[in-house]
């Protein structure tokens, strides 16, 4: 059996042409003088399967169940109204009493966010990396829970027990400090989950991406590499962190002249510690602005990640005691956020700064997509305010935390893994990973590109998908927490195209008589008050409609509704090409 | 006077450090010689400035008028339901009768698309190449115009008496064929308006861009340069059309298994040449798919600016009569368009073609800033069903038609212009064409970043900003022209994040009773099946609302509508976390 499945890999092989190193999944000759291990693992992903977040795994064998990262997402762009969306946790709730922790690879919002939604229905212990859980302690002060939490802070390199599985959690870089991957050792065999990660070899602070325990899986064994997918499309590495710190020395010294205010996101801590070092080593204070950077470097600072040079940090009311040229200031609002500091100060209404010619702007971060507009109109505006603007197409003020393809190939060649599975990605980036594999020799027959929901099963001799578990998203709007769905977002679409149109009449039902009205009340339409004679015309064809239908004999509320609506549809499609929402109301009096 | 100003442009040149070429402004010693010439001319952009599209020039000298191209815009994200913008040409119609021709520099949508509706009051006579009247023609069909507008064809090299102006085309290279730049000569001196422009040495059909004119009318001195600024942040050289026709070369050869399937834009006549070229070159059958394509191809053919091979073109139900490698389909929906041919194809809803494992789609085209989603969305899904998916980023498949930083320099180095105003663009493109006339040398004192209906008075001696002029945005909806203004969107954004509640209540306002109701009636806030007591609960604060301003003597509709609306309002945020739009209906029976 053993012999037979090498040689159909060495004919795989074969028939790729050589073009990667030769895998033998994970096992090696030894291991077929072991015990046959017939154990199955299963594999779901909640969320983080094409889509951008909302990122949640499970893994579950005999009768544990173990869950890693809960991320949100955000809207797309046809969900009007919607402020968040969390991973549907129907089949975590049912197996309530089977999860054994939830592991958190690193502590950003599509790996953390959902965490206190998801809490409220699941009362499970959660394990994760100091800085990590320092991030969520701030965030459930916000969201008061009915109990305490359990949460147990590990360090990169220990293990965690946690029913039939073991999870280590294992250094990697990232665009956040703390980050680590997993190596989660099931009966069945190990699983390794990348969370989100780049190799840095010159990072700012903490250790480089712990490849020497990653190479020791794969000697000892892989059966799943579970592997994000985000940079899968773009060719060779990712930067280090530090070639920002170059860049940001070289503007620091020509632009001696400036203030420089710096946007860039408030989790980047080591970003944030580089900016603050150039500040210091040009004699520069540093004020902070936005809450979310305050709070991060706040935890940040408490919790020993970040070091601030005494005297400093300076708080934003004080930077009119120094000349612009030895302030900088670092904000939030890289993403053209409305609202954001960035952008108030920029449209002048941030209480107190505003940007003009005496600012250098240095946008440190890249657009999501989606977002590009709202960034430039943000550059628009301060640019004609007479403020420079540095950004990252021409001066290198940004570098991507996650690995582009031949990181994602050095985490193939080491961890040697059996079968793979890209997460983290809409289908573009898990299709382009999956090359990725399939280039170093993994079989495309052991790739597996999965959805959400799709149950993997995987053992020693084989994998493959079995089945599905309730998935899905769940919309956050307000308070709500899933009381959105198909219908009210297709009425919030209609409403935003050409408004509505209330038509409101007494009758007497009994009598089939028009009491009073119909009166006519409309929004997001046309101008009302220049559409009078639009209006009274609807209201006469409303009238028509209904005095129509009694004298007809027909007394039902809902038949003549539907009469009042069809006429008025007819008559505005043809008047204005519009189609506003139409609702009639027939009141018996 | 000339010699001071000849010595302040030195000092200017000498500052900034001999970068770029000297000029005289566009005079010549000899000229110092000539009668001083008092004319001025006024220049004023009424859309194009500080934003992406209804572009449309106003030029005017004694009492003459003419417009330079007249385009549409795109709706922004805010303007919801919107269909189209066009510019507010108020000034243009209190001004009709001065008005001697409106001059269209090429055939898209950005630059003609607003034709059809300005025609409606303003009956003027309209110059244009060719294509672009062609193209015009097309569209002024949908439009049933109560009269026949008067097109007049001009050629490349021609010239057109406006009143005091006269208005020569000049050939330029751009990705629509039968382009062209214009040269108005006026009694104050010569303009030069880029029109949209990229140099192309190796252009598919017809001439290069005319540097030789350009640089004569340099040498004959140029009083204003309005420049096109799209690509002005762009360094460099734009690639020729060609390069696009080597790609496909490639692909076709490489892919000879596959049907190939390409995206582009309707209106880049060449890029759609290549693309039957290169088919019939490797024996394809080609078809077209899509309204606009269908189109402008019929246009580009029965014009002569095209010329399909015979037995090439296949209509698309007859694609099934051969094997798919030898079919190349031609698409639009380059842009992400939901209904357009591509996105049908994509997600199986095309009556005559669905895309899969047989097919690679080739993108060629970029997104426009906004649209990248939409694209993602489409590509997702074909790598889904299987289909290989080519985009710019790899293949190199599509090049710009706008001039970049070098091309921009050429037209300053060429024209020689006294003055330089950016057009066409966000702020952030004018500011990078600014900074491209000051690299060439021209004083920064003497470029004029405008704004839409800010007048520009231009004359030998100086330039200034002198007044303004009526000018804005015209929302199209429908068949509505203008009828949308700031209210009707503020409801629209309204309705569109949190859906509504409508309360209607019969009473009788003479004896201060509730008659009948309140009824309560939600689209887009909460699924009400769900959230029946949420609405039970909303009809009896109504209803308290109304009895309490019955028992205090109010019998004010409006006063017992905003008490209804208030107490509902908090209500609603305290139990929810939203803010529906609550619209109370009073009817005194």
């Amino acid at each position: 059996m053993f012999l037979s499945g090498l040689v159909t890999q060495l004919d795989t092989y074969l028939l790729n042409g050589r073009r990667g190193p030769l895998f033998f999944g994970g096992q090696n000759c030894l291991m077929a003088r072991k015990k046959k291990n017939n154990t199955r693992v299963k594999v779901m992903m909640l969320g983080g399967l094409n889509e951008i977040g909302k990122n949640l795994a499970v893994i579950e064998c005999e009768n544990d169940i173990i869950m890693v990262d809960c991320g949100l997402g955000f809207p797309d762009d046809d969900m009007l109204g919607v402020d968040l969306v969390i991973p549907d946790t129907t089949y975590l709730e049912k197996n309530c009493d089977r999860i054994r922790g939830l592991f958190l690879t690193h502590g950003h919002e599509d790996h953390i966010g959902a965490i206190p939604y998801v809490l409220r229905k699941l009362d499970i212990p959660i394990y994760g990396t100091r800085l990590t859980l320092g991030i969520i302690e701030n965030k459930l002060m916000e969201h008061q829970l009915p109990y305490e939490p359990e949460l147990n802070c590990v360090t990169a390199g220990e293990t965690v027990k946690a029913g039939c599985f073991s999870v280590e959690f294992i250094r990697v870089n990232h665009s956040i400090a703390d980050a680590c991957c997993l190596a989660i050792k099931t009966p069945a065999g190990t699983i390794v989950h990348t969370g989100d990660f780049k190799l840095d070899l010159t990072p700012i602070e903490g250790e480089i991406m712990n490849l020497t325990r990653l190479g020791q899986l794969g000697e000892e064994g892989v059966l799943l590499l579970m592997c994000e997918s985000t940079n899968a499309e773009r060719p060779g590495y990712t930067p280090s962190e530090k070639k920002v710190g170059q860049s940001l020395d070289n503007i620091f010294m020509q632009k001696s002249d400036k203030r420089i205010v710096i946007a860039t996101f408030s989790s980047n801590v080591h970003r944030v510690q580089q900016i603050i070092n150039t500040s210091a080593q040009y004699g520069r204070k540093v004020a902070i602005t936005g809450r979310s950077m305050m709070n991060i470097i706040g935890a940040a600072t408490r919790l020993g990640y970040m070091s601030v040079p005494d005297g400093v940090l300076i708080d934003i009311s004080e930077i009119k005691k120094y000349p612009p040229n030895q302030i900088t200031l670092i904000t939030t609002g890289s993403q053209g956020e409305p609202m954001s500091a960035l952008y108030r100060m920029a449209f002048r209404s941030h209480d107190k700064v505003q940007l003009g010619s005496e600012d250098l702007v240095v946008i440190s971060a890249s657009a999501i997509p989606g977002n590009e507009k709202m960034v430039d109109k943000i550059i628009n505006e301060l640019l004609k305010n007479g403020a420079d603007v540095f950004k990252n197409d021409n001066f290198e003020v940004h570098v991507s935390g996650h690995a582009c393809q031949e990181e994602i190939k050095l985490m193939l060649a080491l961890t040697k893994p059996k079968y793979f599975m890209p997460i983290h990605g809409e289908y573009k980036h898990l299709n382009a990973n999956k090359k990725n594999a399939v280039d170093m020799g993994i079989p495309e027959s052991n790739v597996f590109i999965s959805e959400i929901g799709k149950v993997l099963e995987v053992c020693e001799d084989y994998a493959r998908f079995n089945g599905n578990v309730e998935a899905g998203r769940v919309l956050i709007d307000g308070y709500g927490i899933g009381d959105i769905g198909n219908i009210v977002l297709r009425d919030r679409r209609h409403l935003s195209q050409d408004g509505l149109m209330v038509i409101v009449a007494s009758v007497d039902l009994a009598y089939r008589m028009l009491i009073s009205g119909p009166e006519v009340v409309s929004r997001g339409f046309v101008y009302v008050r220049e559409a009078e004679e639009l209006m009274d015309q609807a209201k006469e064809i409303a009238k028509n409609a209904i005095e129509e239908c009694f004298d007809r004999g027909i007394d039902e509320r809902s038949e003549i509704k539907n009469s009042v609506k069809n006429a008025l549809s007819r008559y505005i499609l043809q008047t204005t090409g519009r189609k506003p929402m139409i609702l009639p109301i027939i009141m018996d009096v």
